[in-house]
């Protein structure tokens, strides 16, 4: 999985900081995740090919990971795009969208498919043979999910010199990949485990997104890779996590604790704040595995 | 007046180039006019003090000078502004900003007031003591109007060695600016115009949004100061102008001629071209007096 960071700051877009939008590369797929004002621009800077997304997440409603979806979608129009666009979101994100179209009297000439959501619960939302996205309900000021994206099982890899040592046709192989015993050319069966190795473990990533501190959660997140985890505020300022539904930095590291991830990376930092290195010290109190969110930075796993 | 381009490109925000978006400073006014995705950071880059803009004009609902609005409007709520805004725009405007703010939970605190646009003849939509906007109706792919601003004539100027050389009390040189005779000190009537010289002549700004080349607006527009018009396309590309509904750099200039203006400004370039002299060296065959927009380039006059 690569992660890049096109935006990781809250409220407002400025000079140098954007709001939130991520590219999450993984088995072929590029999924766009969440779109603040401006995204389109961050994607160009960090030369992505538009056509390739198809699939986009969004988080909630707000402004600051919303409003650059409908340029987005516009810019796409102006490109000529062909290709199907699936986007995933809120129960109100399709009406958003096409009456902006329809005012511009501009309708795409791509399928533009909305998945509304609404439900409080983790749901399947996307599913192909490589990769499935769950739904993470999570509790801010407006109707909002995160989304856990994992890898499936992959195939197990072929011991190449047992293999042929055990005297197996070609023909085979793919069943030993996919776990299954056969027989050799001289009619014995072969226990698939003696010619093939398992798999690498699938990855997963989970993206949250505004929220208070939820550690119920963790249960869904358990063994996750790497949790991004809002962190809008330092401890000095957790008297404004309550009326904002936002997290400290020290609490996005208990969620990561909680679920036993292997790393967490922070983000959604109010502009407030100088110094990031602050929101690394505090998590690192509860949570060891900690990296910062910046604009343009990637994230190899 | 003071004019600043924030953007001056069509169609998608790039990195180096910005859509749509102009301030127009104006006797203690400060008018926006277009909003494409960005400008609230243009407004940051160039400094402009938020809380100045209370009336912004928007000439049609194409993403590339509308898109950038709603952002704009949550920034100034985040910001906690308390002083009404005015927004002047096509019907549907309201609807489409109102929906993503009631989407988003997240009502302005300040008024917000909306003037919806739907004639399409010239109506004046605002007037104080010392300016007037009138809208010039466009001709583009989607109901479009260009706005016209012009100071209302100032007050006379006192001669002030003519006043005091004729007498007159301090009480009576506010009637003299308006124009009127007063009596002097003596009780003889003096003439206003012996000791007052006449205001300046006021200026007027026409801001000619996307649209094909429409003389008629010729009228409305005599003897203007100063005309921004579009000019999407070079001669190389007239052709494309009647599907599209733009015009070309001459055709600019065609606009300018008839109208006696004193000064063209062109703009709304289209991404495919290096060389924007081009636009200036085609423009100039017709007017003499044109100038480039350059996102962040000021006018004076």
């Amino acid at each position: 999985m690569k992660l890049t960071i096109l935006g990781c700051y809250s409220a407002t877009p400025r000079i140098d900081t954007h709001p939130t939008s991520q590219l999450l590369e993984v088995n072929g797929h590029m999924f766009l995740i969440d779109c603040g004002e401006g995204t389109q621009v961050q994607l160009r800077r960090y030369k992505v090919k538009f056509s390739r997304i198809k699939h986009i997440f969004i988080s909630h409603l707000h402004g600051d990971h919303f409003f650059g979806l409908v340029g987005l979608i516009s810019t796409f129009q102006l490109l000529g795009r062909d290709t199907e666009l699936h986007v995933y979101g809120p129960k109100g994100i399709k009406e958003a969208i096409t009456l902006q179209l329809k005012l511009g009297n501009s309708w795409t000439p791509f399928a533009l498919i909305f998945h509304e959501l609404t439900s409080k619960k983790p749901e399947l939302i996307f599913e192909d043979d490589k990769v499935t996205v769950e739904t993470i309900p999570l509790d801010h000021r407006v109707y909002t999910n995160g989304f856990l994206f994992k890898e499936k099982e992959g195939e197990r890899k072929l011991l190449i010199e047992k293999v042929l040592e055990a005297n197996i046709n070609v023909a085979y192989y793919n069943k030993l990949k996919l776990g299954f015993d056969v027989e050799n050319e001289d009619g014995v069966l072969i226990d698939h485990t003696k010619v093939t190795m398992p798999p690498p473990p699938p990855k997963s990533y989970a993206f949250c997104s505004d929220t208070t501190y939820k550690p119920d959660n963790a249960d869904q997140l358990k063994g996750v890779n790497v949790i991004y985890h809002e962190s809008t505020f330092l401890e000095s300022h957790a008297h404004l996590c309550k009326k904002t539904k936002h997290s400290t930095a020290k609490q996005a590291a208990q969620i990561a604790k909680l679920a036993k991830a292997k790393a967490l990376i922070l983000g959604h930092y109010s502009t407030r704040y100088n110094d990031l290195e602050d929101f690394r010290r505090e998590a690192k109190e509860i949570f060891d595995n900690v990296a910062l969110a910046e604009d343009g930075k990637v994230f190899d796993f």
